[in-house]
């Protein structure tokens, strides 16, 4: 296992005392339990965002605390779920007397935990909703899913949120509009290669020198197809048609509403010509940015002859699997709030503009 | 070889076509000679900052085209130095009447390719300054180079001097200014892995499972030594020691003067006690965000421990070799006058921030 680490168990800890040393103006982390939170926290009569998930996928959370987008991240050792307590001492340590939002990838245990906190949270008599991302085309259940899992719409949606929140968004606002932002996002990823994670010292799973996984998940979990490895404007065209040709997809969620949780019935519309996207061109953690530029000029060419104009885009490795090779594409159909929000400052380690 | 890639011939042109497509707000790029430039440009009055070198170390130097660091920026093959057509078609189309400065890393190539090209713009009456960058204390001399390699000191020189050129300082001002960042700067990487040229199709050197190499160069130079896999820390220690305990270092460097070329003898002073610092921990391409921050966790140790402040850092992947795992370590001495650039606004499609 080759890897900048030291003793395999202090993996986590020690790269969260690396991004507190690195960036003391923008977040703070407290350990035991651990989660990254503003360094301004909490601020007074905005809504907190927080998310949290499995390590391996830096910068996401961690990296998208600060100004504009998360009040707290709670990350789990690599690719397990956080616990219950760290979503709820964030959430103590945050709020600011207007609610908390908790951004939640669609995966079991994730799902799980962030219910159980929410329960602990709304017994304090703080506000609160989960809200889940469930964007990923690739398959409808998975290793560690029921239903679709929650990738790339989730940087999307933390970003787009968080503006909203800074504006001044009330809780059920900004709840309203992360849903919207999950039923407009779609992604599929792929990968060149596995992963190793670091307590496994093997990699997640084998992958031929000639072949490559499409619809790949996260954390490794099988895709749609194992295939001898095609050149970047066959993976891309992959990619994006099952995107964009993915077709209404229906789903019951359960949702926290007036302190019960009730199931609730969404519907993710498929694209359509005239529709104004994002484009999100992600690398794995081990694919540079050279080639996503490669997959990106495909992209466009694909959006442009759907009838889909990308009015904004996003390059580079925001949710990654550790060192992986590989990409995943998202695409989120916008409008003029969804716009608003994203061009809004944002101040993070991980993704900053305008400020 | 496992890439997200089409034909081999097609790998810059493409990337290059991605770009386009994906920043038309910030650059344009100009096919045969190849060149991204400053989708404002020229801006009138202003000192033109132009770089280029080989391809495969994306985002640079493209990816810092842009309002407040570079005008021009001129990529060859994929770890080949570009041709003198491209900087001096580049530097036609984006001076504004302030002259030019190439920023030029010291690869034997690189340095004849931007001289020739110096000459030929000095022939049209344009004003034109060389400014080299040899801060990779690995090395004396290495497979491409006499003296030392040009490499992390690159992107902060390009941040500060492109600054600088935004706040009206003279074609004289920007050099002395790119000269000073250049002799305060030192840097050393180390690889976990190779990397593979597309055209070669097979990894540039072979490095045993269980093995890694200090002081390896951004094309795949041998460095100082290889030896077994070590910890972060002691990786960390050993770069940042490396750089830090570097002794005066004196050379002989071939600037342009009043019409001619003359050596010019440049002495960088080593680090001492006191100093105030710009940390940065570079990924090699295939090294994801979350091992670089165990590496500054270790250096914000040591830099501590010697007596040296890090007043700002930069941590990503932002001078790359293609794939390779691992990272490299720059040290900047900084002063006022580097600082203010540094925290000066800058829109490119690498780097942003404050705009």
């Amino acid at each position: 296992m080759k890897k900048l680490i030291n003793k395999v168990e202090d993996v986590v800890t020690e790269q969260l005392e690396g991004m507190a040393a690195a960036h003391p103006d923008l977040i703070k982390v407290h350990f035991n339990p651990n989660f990254v939170y503003r360094a301004d926290a909490p601020v007074q009569g905005k809504v907190a965002l927080i998310s949290g998930g499995g390590s391996g996928h830096e910068p996401m959370h961690g990296g998208f605390v600060g100004m504009g987008m998360l009040d707290a991240a709670c990350p789990g050792e690599v690719f397990t779920s956080p616990t219950p307590d760290q979503m709820h001492e964030a959430a103590k340590m945050v709020h600011g007397g207007a609610g908390v939002l908790y951004i939640v990838k669609n995966y079991t245990g994730d799902v799980m935990n962030f219910e159980m906190a929410a329960e602990l949270v709304a017994a304090e008599g703080i506000e609160v909703q989960n809200i889940l991302i469930d964007d990923d085309v690739a398959v409808k259940d998975s290793l560690y899913t029921a239903g679709r899992r929650g990738v790339g719409t989730t940087v999307l949606a933390e970003k787009i949120c968080g503006a909203a929140a800074e504006a001044g968004y009330t809780l059920e606002q900004v709840a309203d509009l992360c849903r919207k932002v999950n039923i407009n996002g779609r992604s599929m990823g792929m990968a060149l290669t596995s992963c190793t994670v670091p307590a496994a010292g093997k990699p997640t799973f084998d992958l031929p020198d000639d072949e490559m996984e499409i619809g790949i998940g996260i954390h490794g979990e099988p895709g749609r197809e194992r295939m001898k490895v095609k050149t970047a404007d066959e993976i891309t065209e992959m990619l994006a048609l099952g995107i964009i040709e993915d077709g209404a997809y229906t789903r019951t969620v359960r949702e926290w509403h007036n302190g019960e949780w009730t199931d609730v019935e969404l519907t993710d519309p498929p694209f359509q010509a005239g529709d104004q996207v994002i484009a999100f061109v992600n690398s794995m953690g081990g694919t540079p940015v050279s080639e996503l530029y490669a997959v990106y000029r495909k992209l466009a060419q694909i959006c442009e002859a759907k009838g889909l104009k990308i009015v904004r885009n996003l390059i580079g490795p925001y949710i990654t699997s550790l060192e992986m090779q590989g990409c995943s594409i998202t695409l989120l159909k916008a409008d003029d709030e969804i716009l608003k929000f994203w061009d809004a400052p944002v101040k993070t380690p991980g993704l900053r503009w305008g400020v």
